[in-house]
């Protein structure tokens, strides 16, 4: 994302979607909590407010009103057939409406800013499908509104479970130890790092199918490095005769000292949520202004204005 | 709604549902229109907007704000239950999600007010049940927030179509000559009237199961003069020595007289688009700051503020 600031300065909307969250159950304080833990995350790495909207959700009302409208436009088959919806409605005791209906409120807040790139993992591939008929279907319908968006895939690799490399590392995990979190001390990342499930062989090398654990770990090692690639790691590592043990002890060390800033800067912004506010509002009011331009063209087309 | 409007002072909110319309599709031009048709018709008949919030529904964005929230409390198989979804979705080719949804916006319509009486027809009943399911359910979790809404069922007769009267009168059947409109001519109604569909006994009388044409006469005729009941209009038919045909042609011109006045307000109105706009403007903001009110107190239950 700070890179992606740096490519599209001045462009680029950045929301804590706090709705979608609703979605599922959520505990309120937990909740209330997320929301600012998320801003300050985001902040520490290095989002700049003033150059990027960064914003919370349900703060800028255009993105339900704008999801109504395109629930009126799209079929419940349509919805019924994503496959995330198959797979979460067996697993969910009572699916929501708005885990069935999330995807048409995802493409509201794409749509809302006329964004042309949306950036997404690849189980979101779906949902920018839908966002596409779904603005194409206004446009033919209507006349001219929305812009073609595109997915922008990642440069950084998918990074993977510390305990279950088959699985992406996620907030979601149960087990904290799953994950590194910007919160984490550097002695809790270097322990997380040190007990990462990996193989028997000792010796370290790259090998995403055959090896996920010690390659997820030497993803993390590329993605938070910019002026190193593979080789280099793994002629250091031959260089001091280090077996996965000793590497996991390095990266753990590596990890802790790149991560340490941010996490000073996170435990800086938590204690002063005003802050954290005051900014969501700031971008919630510059948000809006762009929204209610394309809300307004939108209603007029459909004649409610 | 009139004399709502005077036993309740002051405590009426009426709203021009234009996001409902959005959920079976809509001609923009017609829609605009009917918009305002809808508003001269209810002001030509004696809403005041001081004493009741007329608004536009699509002018509020609380009421989608507060719907998506209530789409996270309520399951899909609890809206598919619905009686309305089950026979519409038969009728709809690729019925909208709109369509399966738009209950849960009639509830946030209703919630959003702290509503205690909702004024409805029979169809409704449902509709208002899952209201008070959502509001007691969001109680329940979050901490008392909504009262208790109850139906008011009208004192008003069910009127029926002119051509079939097994059917309501409605403004969705196709052909004109099933209703009165407020903007018919003296002359039209009474035509429309004279060919109401009726049956071969020529005397008067009043029995709705087995002679609902005549019947539905009878209950215009009622419904439109309180100063009368059911024995004046058929003594004074027998004093006039009348038929069906001569009742008719009688009611029409008392029905003509009767709808003048507000065909002649109506038809002023329209000529008036400004003004009609001002109204539903400010009837907006007298709305959504009552709204908000609720929306804030929700929004803070839930974490999101």
């Amino acid at each position: 994302m700070v890179h992606l600031q740096q490519k599209y300065r001045g462009q680029i909307l950045l929301s804590v979607v706090d709705l979608h969250a609703l979605s599922i159950p959520q505990d309120p304080h937990l909740l209330r909590k997320n929301i600012l833990d998320m801003t300050a995350c985001l902040l520490a790495c290095g989002i700049n407010p003033k150059e990027t909207i960064l914003f919370q959700q349900s703060m800028v009302p255009q993105h339900t009103e704008l999801a109504w409208i395109l629930f009126c436009t799209c079929s419940v088959p349509r919805l019924q057939r994503m496959t995330q919806w198959k797979e979460k409605k067996e697993t969910t005791k009572d699916p929501s409406v708005g885990l069935l209906t999330y995807p048409i409120l995802q493409a509201a807040d794409i749509m809302l800013y006329k964004s042309t790139l949306v950036p997404v993992g690849e189980d979101q591939i779906q949902h920018i499908e839908l966002t596409r008929d779904l603005s194409k279907n206004f446009n033919q319908h209507y006349g001219p509104v929305f812009p073609e968006c595109s997915m922008l895939t990642g440069e950084v690799p998918k990074i993977r479970s510390l305990r279950n490399p088959s699985n992406k590392m996620s907030k979601s995990e149960a087990s904290e130890r799953s994950r590194i979190d910007l919160t984490d001390s550097p002695d809790l990342i270097v322990e997380k790092i040190k007990k990462a499930v990996t193989d028997c062989t000792s010796e370290l090398s790259y090998d995403p199918v055959n090896r996920p654990g010690v390659s997820n770990l030497l993803d993390i090692h590329l993605a938070l490095f910019d002026d190193i690639d593979l080789d280099d790691i793994l002629e250091e590592s031959i260089l001091n005769a280090e077996d996965t043990g000793l590497y996991k002890q390095r990266l753990g060390q590596l990890v802790a000292e790149k991560l340490s800033p941010i996490r000073e800067n996170v435990l800086r912004l938590q204690a002063d949520p005003g802050y954290l506010i005051e900014v969501l509002k700031d971008g919630a009011k510059r948000a809006s202004d762009i929204a209610n331009v394309t809300l307004n063209e939108v209603k007029i087309k459909l004649g409610l204005r």
